[in-house]
Order: C-alpha cells, then sequence, then structure tokens
C-alpha cells in the first residue's frame, strides 16, 4: 500500500518551457531511500521554497492559490517562473500513486536551486531546480482540537519589509530554522503555538499559519504587504466567512487588538483550527464552526471565491 | 583521484557517548551519488548547522574553534552536543582520503536534526542527527583580491538578540535563504559583498564573513553579544595583530564609524580578504599585510593565542 508517495520532479519541465510526457515528469522513488544529494542547495543552505496543503478525498485544496504563491516565492528568491500545468500534472500523478484509506494526507511541493554552483559537484551542473512532491499520510496529520498560543517579537519593524527585500519576508523558503525555533520555545512555554508581531505592535503571523481575528461579523486579517505569506487556508476561510454573509477585512492588525478579539482562528494547510486562549486570555470558539468552515474548504465550495480575494487583488 | 571527499559521519558517536571504531565513524560516499533522504530535516526545514574551513596542506584552520562554535549553535538550537574527538577523528579521515594537488581545499562540517518526526518516513526514526563532512578542491575556492562592500540593513534593534534567542542570532544555521539574496542583492549593486548593520546602526557582519576594521594600530570587530557568529578567521587575524604588536578591541561598532576606517578586512573559512571599498568610498589595502596575516594563520602560528581571545571568553 502506497501510504507515502516521493516524486521526484522533472525540474526543466516544472520550472521552464520544456515540454515532456507524463512518463517523462515524475519519477516515483522509494520515500525511505536515499534520494537528494549532499551538494544540493536545499540541504546546503535552505535555499529553495515551498507550499504544503491537504489532500481531501483526492482534492488538492486550494492548489491553484498554492502554485501562485509558490510564483510569488520563486519571483523573490529570483528562481525561474513555475510552469502550472507541468506542476499540476506532477501532484496528480502522485495523488493517483496514493492509496491509503487516510482521507486527507498532507502534500508538499519542494524546489531548491539545484546543486550548489559553488561546489565541485554543482559547478558543472546546469542549474536546473530540484524539484519533488510528496504526499504523507504517516505525519503528523491536522487536528481541530483548539490551541492555545503565546505571541512573540519577530524582530522587525513593520516597514522593513519595502526597505530591505533581500529578508524575503513573504516568501516561502526552506530555510525554516527560525520556524522551528519558535516552536520549541512554545514547547517551552507550554503553549500549542505562537503569533509574531512587528517591534512596533503589528499582528504578524504564526511560524507555518496565518490568523485570522473574528470582531463581530467582521474577519479581520493582516494585509500581507506588512511582510508576511499570503495565506492561502486563510483566504478559503475568508471565502468561507463572505459565503456565510460576513464582512472580510485586511489592514494592520495591532497585536494588542488581536489579544481582545472575539475569536480566534489559526489557518494553514488547507485547515481552519480554532484558538481558545492567547497570552493567557481565554477565548470562546465553537466546534460546529470550525467543522463547517473546514467541510466547506474540503469540499470545494470556497475554492474559487477564494482565488479573487486578497487585499487588493496584487496577489 | 579523490578531489571531492564525501564521509557520512556516524551521528550516535558525534552527536551522543556512543563509542566505535574508525570504520565505524564515516563511510565515504560517491559525492555525485544520492546520499540524503528526501524527509532529513536539512532539506525540507534547514534545520541544522554547520562550520566551514579551510584545509591547508593537510591542516585543518581553526578546527578547535570551529568545534567550539558549533558546539554554541547546537546548544543554541537544542541539538545535542557535538563529541569534539569522534568529529576530529572523522575530519582527518576525510582529508586522509583526499589526494588532489590544490593546496587549500574547503572542508564543510553540516549537521542537521536527522529525519523530520513529522512525517511519515521520520516518525518512526530515533532522531539521530545526520552528520556529514566533505572535503572539496573542486568548487569556488577563496581569493584575496580586494573587495569591494555595499552596507544593508538586517532590520533588527540590536537588543534583539537578548530579548528574542528564537530568532537564533548567532548561531550558524543551515538556514541561510536570506544570506544567499543579500549576495544576489550585491550582484545586482555591482559590488562583491555586503556587511549588515542594526536599524539603529551598528555593525553586524557579512553574510558569510565577519568584518574587522583597523584604525590606526588598533583592530576593531563587533562584539558577537550584538547576535552575530564569534569569527573564527577573524581571531586568528586578532591574534597575528597581537603576535605583530597591535591592539585588539571588541565593542559595539556603528556602521558609520566603520565606513571611516583606515582599512577593513572581511575574513571567513580561514582566510582574510581586503576590502578595498565601502558604499563607495576607496580603502587603502596591502597585499603585503594580508599575504603575512594569511601565511601566519595557514601555517597555525595564530592557532594557539587565537583560542584565547573573544570578546571576555565567553566564547
Amino acid at each position: 500500500m502506497s501510504s507515502i508517495v516521493l516524486g521526484m520532479g522533472n525540474g526543466k519541465a516544472m520550472f521552464g518551457d520544456e515540454k515532456v510526457s507524463d512518463a517523462d515528469l515524475i519519477t516515483l522513488v522509494d520515500p525511505n531511500g536515499l534520494n537528494i544529494n549532499a551538494f544540493d542547495l536545499s540541504v546546503l543552505r535552505g535555499d529553495g521554497i515551498f507550499e504544503a496543503t491537504t489532500v481531501w478525498k483526492g482534492y488538492p485544496v486550494s492548489l491553484e492559490n498554492h502554485l501562485r504563491r509558490l510564483a510569488q516565492s520563486a519571483a523573490m528568491v529570483d528562481l525561474p517562473k513555475p510552469n502550472f500545468d507541468a506542476i499540476t500534472r506532477g501532484v496528480e500523478q502522485v495523488i493517483d500513486a496514493y492509496d491509503d484509506p487516510e482521507p486527507g494526507p498532507l502534500l508538499r511541493i519542494i524546489v531548491s536551486r539545484g546543486l550548489d554552483p559553488d561546489t565541485g559537484v554543482g559547478k558543472a551542473s546546469d542549474r536546473t531546480p530540484t524539484v519533488f512532491i510528496f504526499l504523507d499520510a504517516k505525519g503528523t496529520l491536522h487536528e481541530t482540537d483548539p490551541i492555545t498560543m503565546a505571541s512573540m517579537t519577530r524582530g522587525y519593524p513593520s516597514d522593513i519589509t519595502e526597505r530591505a527585500p533581500w529578508l524575503l519576508n513573504g516568501a516561502k523558503t526552506l530555510s525554516y530554522a527560525f520556524n522551528c525555533a519558535v516552536h520549541r520555545e512554545c514547547a517551552r512555554r507550554g503553549v500549542g503555538d505562537a503569533v509574531l508581531y512587528t517591534e512596533d505592535g503589528y499582528t504578524l503571523e504564526c511560524p507555518n499559519s496565518s490568523i485570522v481575528a473574528r470582531y463581530g461579523d467582521t474577519f479581520v486579517t493582516p494585509d500581507p504587504s506588512i511582510g508576511i505569506l499570503n495565506g492561502t487556508s486563510q483566504r478559503e476561510l475568508f471565502a468561507w466567512a463572505r459565503q456565510e454573509g460576513k464582512s472580510i477585512e485586511y489592514r494592520k492588525l495591532p497585536i494588542a487588538e488581536l489579544r481582545e478579539a472575539d475569536r480566534l482562528y489559526m489557518t494553514h494547510g488547507g485547515w481552519v483550527i480554532p484558538v481558545n486562549e492567547i497570552d493567557g486570555r481565554t477565548l470562546d470558539y465553537s466546534a460546529d464552526e470550525i467543522a463547517q468552515a473546514n467541510e466547506a474548504i474540503h469540499s470545494g465550495r470556497t475554492h474559487d471565491d477564494a482565488l479573487s480575494i486578497g487585499p487588493d487583488y496584487r496577489y
């Protein structure tokens, strides 16, 4: 049974114009084997980008928005443009090879800059990006139990992204050592996750999630132009909220105001997860509401609307 | 001929107390082959640490200071303590397998947190760090031609490291996407390298180097407690300067003052490289002085003194 499917992608087709047949697009390999060269820039430098979502009963949640964000990350780190058609076909091949009863395995698309041209092994390479796609039913899967949260500084002022694009704020890179460190800090503090804020007190995002606050009938999330990811699951939640007759809003959101929200939602990987405590303050949540939002997202009901939601449609 | 040597290390011996024979310490593998699993945390998260130096005619420059810094990085990212003896023996085995005429190949020691326990492949693993060591004569090697430099903001205030240890400032992690982005920004601006500074105007370091300024007979470098790496080659240069009767100084160094230095030195990987321009201002340098410093460092003359040099011997 294939509970974990790992496909090595054709970098020239997925990040270039090379047309290849399905047979040459993805090579399925043993997930437990050795499949990456030690001089790959993913290994040596975390120099690459990725996207992650859930495949629910064969349907890759928000795939198009994930590919658009992958394209944005690629532009920010000077990688070639992703070929949406080739990557989508690759994702389909990986999904086709999956046959575990688990309905919601995790999908990840990983792209590195290829072999490091500053090493002897990479020097002669043609700088083709390394691409691989996996589907995994056996790792940690999402749960919708409410989680506790602490706020922590990200260390940057809110205007830094415009002034210093080399910080790559807003690109989803493979350099996640900081994000991992925040989660270890959460474990030390005995909380489930963290929400980051700027030195001047504005809400950013969680280490691998977006944050949405609810005030009455209005759902609010930080404007991504502050230097955070443009949330894919967050846009699905916004689409659901709008379908339910609520208002949605992108803006600069003071962390002090976030702490006073009526409800808080953490969104990532195709899921909405309720937050029941922030910085020690208890928050109300509705398991029914969460179940309805996730059901709408996983069934594809919110997909089309989510494609046109954004702060000012720049994303 | 072995111009590139890649050895996969025994993680239980190198990051634990397991005693193993030399035969079980390092496994030499084909550098051009597949040698890493795709679910390794180096690949997926840049979640690991490393050190890099030059092996000059068989002598690994500053190895003990590199291992001390590796231990400091390990502590900062909650990895087990490195076993200096096992890693040193592993480095020796890799050096023994090298037989290219190039006298100064690059050595790198790479450590990741192992397979990702949040994936199906990593879930059952025992969280042994992945370790590999390579020696490479065929990649980009150091040169001592003078380079031009531009200063850029790091986005952080100078007091952030103490307040937010989860930023991992001062740890040498595998998450180098930012460092790579700074180098691409340098290429766009037509300069050789960058020196970073804090939002309140204090000098930090270069993306993969330390910076040393000379004012008369005093060599000055930023105090690492500001949240930068404790430079290994920088300490070798300080040891040389002191042997030559000069003064050395660690302190908070305003970027404005750096720009007014008599001379500037970039140090990394066992080398001192002169800077001949910063932010458009031309700087004097002496090729003789640079050659003498590098000769002293590569011959091991500065090694012992460099071990006891530091801002206040905390490092």
